[in-house]
């Protein structure tokens, strides 16, 4: 098995092992992620190989995809219930062919090292290996011991949040918790995300609304009544253990109105007569409520901004959403954000974790703002940028500036249950890595290099999410 | 002679050696450039070192004159006719006499090996030997194996594609294909590149448009016309050995108007009567129509987006274009390629070379898409971006998300014939270098880095443009 | 001590510190930055080790901030003379207890080096030891050879230039020619800074611009006279030494308006009618009026922009301007210095250095422009950008195309006066190591490489600065 370190030479690489060998063993902490609540719920058996590795996964059909492997053939069901492959060795042969597609990539690093540790197949894949490594995954998956919940205490998951929209009814949640395993305090939480009832722009927007009145009783036709109504979801999420809220709005605006323009807007909305420019607004806005909410209920602010949802309209029209047709696009923070931080930035009592996909923001705009501004922090490089020279790119961008405590440690983001591991892993080598470079230069103690790493790999994130306070 | 490998350490240097050993002697694939292809043509011996090497190369005219020397002192010829330097050991000595200004340049890379491999002159340039630099390279310059034919054929080129615009009557192409040298599968082939008959903005097309119709005798006095008469051309070019068309736009916007539309905005622009902005969509508009000819003829389109040209007001009133006074701005790619992508992106029959200006969008906006969509492809670095830290920083900003098989190989995009080979070298010694460092990371196998290698450096290029399909 | 090389490698570092050896105690040449003249027409004590090195440094205090510690606990004044921390002790435990949040600071490593290399204390700063720091330092303070003046020699300035508004008086300039420390060529100079009398968005602007006419007798009620007073005041400017001017607008625009519509402009400025866009307009327009005024007295024009002040808006209102809540922003040149540059960017008269807090600019638009005009030069990263890998990075993103000598070399631009010796050796450390690393590379002969890095730390700001003129 590959032991990557992503240092620059030997000697730091030898550093760079030192460190990482103190915090290869920590418990994981997951404060943002999309795995499905009912797998650990649940607890069933995963399906094959591929429906487990491959169809689900967005980095490889897209990487597909862009050399004319139509996700159909991959087995990503169509929206139309149209035909696609159903035979997982069909697909994963095909991923077996393409392997080369991945070189440099971190799906093909993810992907080797959650064969190697998760399943114990070190055979390189090609396409005259493709059955066996198979043959040899689908062998372990049907043992007791992958199922999920014994995975996710192989993998030393000390907290794993999940994402929910309001609407949800948290049943899943619910039986996590019957089962010891949920609530506050829990090992497995959820995370309030409130885009597709606050989203206009969203086709099901008025409908959701509808539901947040179904599930609250709140009169959800009044501004009033549908703040309340957002108020109780978040109660009742944090009774499901959650610490944070998630916000994935297209652009970083923020806007403050009154009260009276915010309820003009919001039954603009309702009566259907709201246009791009209005629901922009809204949203804007509405990341000040949720400020204000956070101020009473401590609940954690994350905004991810910056991915043009469905790009690709083929893809879109074929698939829907979630399938590899989001693109980035440039931010801005700096005006951006500053009706919130006007109104919240000094009080440090309100934590915002703000996350990029526009790595040309990280020295002149999110380190200066995180480094500035108490109640601001930077989340882990996203998406497109979780790979190990873009994380690396990131540190030297902001730590000048932001240093490491204004930043709020890894999140894996990730719907690849199998895949959280070995995701955590190389964000503590790039991060060991990086520290090397720093300890290697004679700009850091060794000590104190430890000290960071395991503060970026363990407690920063546990403190900064509040997730060290058990109930 | 230096031997660099743009390796950062020795360990990495000593793999990148290896790697870049395998590749060193494949032949050259330049599906790019600007050679002129009456110097294959006619292939008459080379002007003095000074005509050959300085006046002609805006890289280094445009140094000397951000040092305060003024063109005209360099030999570059004046709109007016004005009086220029003409003595060719003059203009070389102020170049030996600055040479310093050079350090770090690729310029400085690109002279020195050319002098040590082309012309087997290995002392260093400076004041006192700038007399026996210029001595001994005017000798060669004087022997038949110095000739354009014999250099080619030293150089190792496989295919060189030069440009041409439409209403080029390609004659020089006919010499070289009746000499057995062009034609389709030809040693020099044209490339389509039909901005001047597209573009409104320049102050010669209508009658340029005039031109199409003289050539092809078709009314292109119509929209209908205009387009049969493009049609018409690019059979000539493939019959001239074309298999890429090449598009050079100040950005990168795309546009999929109704026949209609199209059709009364040319007519709008043959009565002078368009504005910027109309010359705006009437060029974002012909990617499309040039999209769909590709579709039927099968040219690979290559778009170069973002240079602002003749920036440098007082240099264009003296010296006319393509003098050193453009200058790259800010692309965007997510919004503008949009229109095209939604029509065409999908289909893998389409070839899109992409190329950029702004390395501010490799990770953000240019590796997703081109991970994203099957038609498109990224081209090399390019032009102000086409040296050895600049070229590292794209392998390192685009792979995590493209791959490299999402990269079209290198393209010199030169006008200096003598420097093709050094410039298709460095490319390939920066991509050992990178790919090195992944095999030193524990991140590729050694086997996969130099397979991985010898594609960049020729298979993909000759693959992605069609160059594999010998007449 | 640490006595770190900014280098990747063993070997590379071994180079640096070998090129780095040569220009280690070659005398600093310092042609912007903030220091009060006072300090060294007075040549008073420095007070206490907190109120010397924390409470004016934001720097320090705004990333204390960003970890939620209010700057009045730090010392800093409150605009309404409030309360604030006055026992410097308590300060310095305040930085002591919170010293990891510097950890890859450049600031921890200013401080650090300072602490030893200007008060020869080297014990780590600890909770522990925060006291016994303290007093080393507080001891050192009090003897006479601390003082300012002998500080400077001690530091090997060979000239030092502050920054004063054109309605300064100069009085503490006049002192230090009285002493033989000031005047042209002399050892402390002035720079001339018209921002507050140009930027009609600022408060006292019209307040300001009677000013002028106190001093000058011009009728500044009128355009001409205005422009005459400003004149008048470089005059009075360069005869306290300056040989620049500074300029520190939000945008790098640039606009050349006729008399007439300047005129207007700066009427109805004064009438109290001009809006945003028109201060924007007259920012820009007085460019070119200063070019202008540069061709005839020389000074060299130095702009900054960028920066959005007090974005902060709490801090601003607790603690007023220049306390650490500012913000970059993106920042466009190509089009915005368009102006500026047709009509005297092929003089090379003219010496415009331009400055950046937008390293996204760095290879499209900074490297091309300073490559392309002769009257064009690269500042020093600046700011938040002065930082060992962010220098680095910009050498990586500018050399190739500007090559070193279109950039202007290190300013330090502080107000911390005993930090200058330790920021002008990171700069020459980073170089250092950068061209250790063309070295390594075989990109770069070693005795070239010494040259080039005594050019940058010595030579170049000397010549471009235009300091080179004794008096």
């Amino acid at each position: 098995m590959s032991d990557p370190i992503f240092a620059l030479d030997p000697r730091q690489a030898a550093i760079a092992r030192e460190l990482y060998a103190g915090v290869r063993d920590l418990p994981l902490i997951s404060p943002h992620g999309h795995v499905d609540p009912g797998l650990l719920a649940d607890d069933q058996p995963f399906p094959d190989p591929a429906r487990l590795i491959i169809v689900p996964d967005h980095y490889v059909t897209r990487m597909l995809l862009s050399q004319g492997i139509p996700p159909a053939r991959l087995g990503v069901p169509r929206r139309d219930g149209g035909p696609v492959e159903t035979d997982g060795r069909v697909i994963w042969r095909l991923l077996a062919d393409n392997w080369h597609l991945f070189r440099g990539t971190p799906s093909r690093f993810w992907l080797e090292r959650t064969f190697a540790t998760v399943f114990g197949v070190e055979t390189r894949l090609t396409s005259a290996t493709a059955d066996d490594v198979y043959d040899a995954i689908a062998a372990k998956l049907a043992e007791p011991g992958f199922r999920p919940r014994a995975l996710f205490e192989k993998f030393g998951i000390e907290v794993l949040a999940t994402t929910e929209s309001p609407i949800d009814d948290l049943g899943k949640h619910a039986k996590l918790a019957a089962d010891g395993w949920g609530g506050p305090g829990g090992r497995v939480i959820t995370t309030f995300r409130p885009d597709h009832v606050v989203d206009m722009d969203h086709e099901a927007w008025a409908e959701n609304v509808g539901k947040l009145a179904d599930l609250t009783g709140e009169d959800t036709g009044t501004y009033a009544g549908y703040l309340a109504s957002l108020r109780r979801r978040r109660e009742a999420f944090i009774e499901a253990g959650a610490t944070s809220s998630d916000h994935g709005h297209l652009t970083a605006r923020t806007a403050n109105l009154s009260e009276a323009e915010a309820a003009a807007l919001f039954e603009k909305g309702l009566r259907g007569e709201a246009d791009a420019a209005d629901a922009e607004t809204f949203r804007a806005h509405m990341l000040l409520e949720f400020a204000r909410m956070s101020l009473d209920d401590g609940l954690v602010m994350q905004l991810h901004p910056g991915a043009v949802r469905d790009h690709n309209k083929q893809l879109f029209a074929a698939h829907g959403r979630d399938v590899g047709g989001d693109i980035p696009q440039a931010t801005d923070y700096v005006q951006a954000l500053r009706p919130l931080l006007d109104a919240y930035g000094m009080d440090p009592r309100l934590r915002v974790v703000v996350y990029t996909l526009d790595e040309y923001t990280a020295s002149r705009e999110l380190a200066p703002l995180a480094g500035g501004y108490p109640a601001l922090f930077l989340g882990a490089p996203w998406w497109f940028l979780d790979a190990p020279d873009t994380m690396r790119r990131f540190r030297e961008a902001v730590t000048e500036t932001a240093g490491f405590y204004n930043t709020a440690g890894f999140v894996d983001d990730t719907r690849a249950f199998c895949s959280i591991p070995v995701r955590h892993d190389v964000a503590r080598r790039v991060d060991a890595a990086f520290l090397a470079s720093l300890v290697a230069q004679d700009r850091l103690p060794l000590d104190e290099a430890a000290e960071t790493l395991a503060d970026l790999a363990y407690h920063l994130p546990k403190r900064i999410f509040r997730l060290d306070k058990k109930a």
